[in-house]
């Protein structure tokens, strides 16, 4: 048997080219940094995972890797007890927003949790070329053979602002219902997408509104969601509810905070509310299930401490009649083929999974993953199924070490500023 | 690498001795009968897992067994489609309660994960020696190097019934409390255990406080626990509550549902309950915990569907600041080893888990698991690290073959019958 004993971890810091997309903080980066985690064996088999590379989760992470060597590929839970004796950086800060994932507030255990999660991902993509099993496997077997993701829509500018660097695409701007329907079409033409999710928070709801309605024109009967990450009042939230019922999916995070979103939810209709914002951690569950604030949890492997964790919550779900499927932030293949394996193994997965991947024109991987009919074939060859591109991984690296460090922790409100520098992230409810 | 696929499932249904406890429904049968499952890959490698051997549960797993060669034994989310399509036996009913493991209210459910845990058992263990890994390293690795486990004490005759058939034992009759001491002191003596568990629902709750009293006195400050398997009313549960509170860790099932669990709850002044009765599936959870009818689940991973699901729950728990840890029925050394896998990845088990292991004389293992300080050694060998002894299986085996049926389906009240004619499995509330 190969010998699965951690001999080295490698964290390289990178920054990813990302598209100028609005959301109600800001505007995003035209890099954000991603940290690729290896883990290499004594067995001489290496893994690989990806999370959120700022500043403090790039920190705590370097103390969790220097506690790894010595220890098992297989010792997932133990992750959990070494990184509780990391200590936090000392920048962070306990209660504020996250100016960059909009990933509600901010706590020492999601900071601990995420970057474990890029951890348990290499470690188990270690195990899967060792034994020659697939991730899925690891996690009890597929249960389908493709994962279906929804086409994430964005208001956005056809540039970053000026004076900012950044990578041309030729997408243009969309900033009405007509860029927003047309930008679906591009993503239903190129990858088959059947549903659609609509960034929203950054319009006045009508707007916002008006935008699901051409969307619903142009695709009757696909199911649509709207997102505008805890913008809106209850009153709002009521508002869109009521205009929207009857074509929407879910609605996602429409109001701030547990109780706000109860409310919304038992006054919606029957609208069902989703979540990413409200129900990051465990400890957030019972609440918000006891009070029936949210009927979707959007999980996302990052914040919940990897595919085991997900698997939990999605159990927790389950037995709560609660639905379950998957948020997404900017991220690359990696991400894509964690999710894409843990989601295989989710039973009574009955919402496509958001992703940004097709908004990424930067990888890490020699070969992308591909969608079609808005599906992602589940990889069933050795541990996640994918290869880093050293080369490409390298060069990111180079962009974040010339990076005078104003792109390595992600601000979209500090972005925005540089087109409107009056800019600050507008409290909530904003509307 | 090892070709996982199966290639054969053996079903080895058996009767295993069993000494003359006593409990509300009657008394336990000389001989009980089990299920072991040995699941051989086509790499050469054999899986073992043990399970209910009562007739509906030996027909469900021969079903379940037919389907399995060809498939992988990593395929464990998949046992779960697979049971969903075998055929429940024509002559289980829904709804009644189990006159023999005192598990709540029978249901298919119940019935499928109880066999489907059996198999997965089995799969993990293959899984294991084929990697060379304990099973709990295919749980995400252990967190503890011991598992504690409670003296399971009870009322009992020295012997089965006239007449009836039976192995011998030497430990006496434990009909009052000082039966019941000596009893635990030998357990103390033989075993090291720290903590105490009795049988309830036999004798008037006053004795069986007195009982309590008397152990209290005998071994102060040692956690205790009671457990009449839900035959008081909800009013002599809180009178119990009430006279035991200072010296029980928990009351386990005093009354019978969910609702009548919470009554005695809210109103028994901080005294947690436990519970294998109320909440032994998924879909129990939500009714319980949202109305804090349990402050403790024993799990049983015969019931959950196997030792992954009892990770799950495991964390439901957590999620819901609800405590964890093992309930027990007459079972071998496979499951016991499954148990301690398990239990050891478990975060967070505050409680000794329960085992009837030490009243069983036999077992199917070329070496027993053994007690030391209360607590079992967590097995670090492949697969569950233990051993099947075939000649002790076929001896097992060929009793059960020798058998005329009425000992196939575990029945105490029909036990009872041969020591008084005129018993009936009492109706609750007894008291």
């Amino acid at each position: 048997m190969k010998d699965l004993t951690v001999t080295e971890v490698r964290l390289t810091p990178i920054l990813v080219a990302d598209p100028p997309l609005l959301n109600t903080q800001g505007v995003h980066q035209p890099y954000t940094p991603r940290l690729v985690v290896e883990v290499v064996t004594a067995g001489g088999v290496t893994g690989v995972g990806e999370t959120y590379g700022d500043t403090e989760y790039l920190e705590t992470a370097r103390s969790l890797a220097e506690r790894l060597p010595g220890r098992s590929v297989t010792d997932l839970n133990g992750l959990f007890s070494l990184i509780d004796d990391v200590p936090l950086p000392g920048h962070h800060v306990d209660g504020g927003v996250d100016v960059g994932g909009l990933r509600g507030v901010r706590t020492a255990d999601k900071l601990r949790l995420s970057v474990v999660s890029g951890f348990e991902v290499a470690c188990l993509d270690a195990m899967g070329r060792a034994f020659d099993l697939p991730v899925h496997a690891l996690l009890g077997g597929k249960l389908r053979d493709r994962v279906e993701y929804s086409a994430y829509l964005f208001y956005r500018w056809a540039r970053h602002p000026e004076g900012v660097a950044g990578e041309a695409d030729d997408w243009g701007a969309a900033l009405d219902p007509e860029g927003i329907v047309a930008q679906a079409r591009r993503f239903v033409r190129d990858h088959g997408f059947g549903s659609f999710k609509l960034k929203g928070g950054v319009f006045p709801p009508e707007e916002e509104i008006a935008a699901v309605r051409a969307l619903a024109a142009a695709f009757p009967g696909r199911p649509l969601r709207l997102d505008p990450n805890g913008a809106w009042s209850v009153e709002t939230s009521l508002e869109v509810a009521a205009e929207l019922r009857d074509v929407l999916e879910y609605l996602e995070d429409p109001t701030s905070g547990t109780p706000a979103m109860a409310e919304v939810a038992a006054r919606a209709g029957g609208l069902p509310l989703a979540t990413n914002m409200c129900v990051t951690t465990f400890p957030e569950i019972a609440e918000a299930f006891t009070t029936g604030a949210v009927q979707v949890v959007l999980s996302d492997h990052h914040y919940w401490g990897g595919l085991r964790n997900t698997r939990h919550l999605a159990e927790i779900c389950r037995a709560f009649g609660v639905g379950i499927s998957m948020h997404s932030n900017t991220h690359l293949g990696i991400s894509l083929a964690a999710m894409t394996h843990v989601a295989a193994t989710v039973p009574g997965l009955r919402h496509a999974c958001d992703t940004h991947y097709p908004w990424q024109t930067e990888d890490v991987l020699t070969e992308r993953l591909t969608f079609t009919d808005g599906c992602v074939t589940v990889p069933d060859g050795p541990g996640l199924g994918v290869v880093l591109d050293r080369a490409r991984l390298d060069a990111l690296h180079r962009r974040w070490l010339a990076d005078d460090g104003s792109l390595r922790d992600r601000d979209d409100a500090a972005a925005m500023r540089r087109a409107d520098p009056g800019w600050t992230a507008p409290a909530v409810p904003r509307w």
